[in-house]
């Protein structure tokens, strides 16, 4: 089955959404943390989470115009400049999707969709108390995608709690262990099952492959 | 167990590499084909694919400048303006890994690690013939993140080839039919197994959460 640019483009706007969003393959599943000067907490389901670099550790996220619930998000990420990135374990999904529902303003997703705000060592953004692996962010960048109007939002990691049994020595996080969920398109989630893990690529180590 | 900004800074290099790359959470498992002007075709593993929009259909992923790999691959994108991203199926994790071997210049990672190239509807530029999802693409725009010397690479989607059997009629894609790969960090590889779907979030037809 294969689509050209003409049959992409002259799909229904529904098919080509659920296509489009599905087809970079599965997205990490977090909720981003907020709150506003106000006092409002704000949780919004992600899925375009993207590391950028590890020393310094930093994070981005995509911003689409058309999304209100992440125009909250963004207002307190500007109004707070702290903000904080979830997993969202698996049997959370539900919930986590429904934070995407436009809650007016002064409503808090927390509250809605049954997460726990929880506060950790002085950081002024709410973490999700459920997940197993939080993030603490300063919001340093927001770099403008001018061609369809999104932006990148880049932070620095400046907190990370994490689930102790998901992680070794050497600093591997198992996210099978911390049942962390993924996202295909908008609305399809999934559980994470280990199955390989391979050293530092070397030619000199390269395997014997064969077709 | 908990990291601070000063914790996190004064890990050993690379466990704070392995951790600052797993704590986004699953990435997608991507190989990006490519052409020289010389022919020498290319295959990078990539774990940063983002989606940027549907209508028009545009696609990012972050080029780092320390990967001499994808230096190939960027060096290819810039000659030939087009590119290729392929799912990973997770049968061939290990071939795909093994592509961020730092091979030299006149060496394609296909054939060193038992790819098929693969040329469909006269696109410029090679497919992973065992890959269960491919994309062809045109390069738009390579974005600085001038904070640490990395780039966003945009491309437009013109082509999508999929096995039909993993594709709703509504364009929903069942990445747990297609057994697409996700990445953990930077060399943990996991299967997606396919566990909720759930309707567009309507904050009338919230359904009654509990703690």
């Amino acid at each position: 089955m294969h689509y050209t640019e003409s049959t992409i483009k002259n799909l229904p706007r529904v098919q080509r959404l659920n296509l489009i969003n599905s087809i970079t393959g599965i997205k990490p599943g977090n909720l981003i943390g907020t709150k506003s000067n106000a006092g409002v907490s704000n949780l919004a389901i992600i899925s375009s989470v993207v590391h950028l670099g590890s020393n310094p550790p930093y994070i981005g996220f995509i911003l689409r115009p058309s999304m209100v619930d992440r125009r909250d998000t963004y207002e307190n990420i500007l109004e707070n400049c702290f903000y904080t990135i979830n997993h969202i374990p698996s049997n959370f999904v539900e919930q986590a999707h429904y934070t995407s529902a436009k809650f007016d303003k002064e409503t808090s997703e927390f509250e809605q969709c049954k997460f726990t705000e929880e506060y950790l060592s002085d950081f002024p953004a709410p973490f999700v108390k459920e997940s197993g692996l939080k993030i603490g962010l300063k919001h340093l960048e927001s770099i403008p995608i001018s061609i369809n109007n999104t932006m990148m939002i880049v932070g620095k990691v400046l907190y990370i709690d994490v689930d102790s049994k998901a992680l070794s020595p050497e600093g591997y996080l198992d996210l099978d262990l911390l049942d962390s969920a993924g996202i295909g398109g908008l609305n399809t989630y999934y559980k994470l099952k280990k199955i390989k893990q391979f050293p530092y690529a070397r030619v000199a180590e390269l395997p014997k492959f064969s077709k």
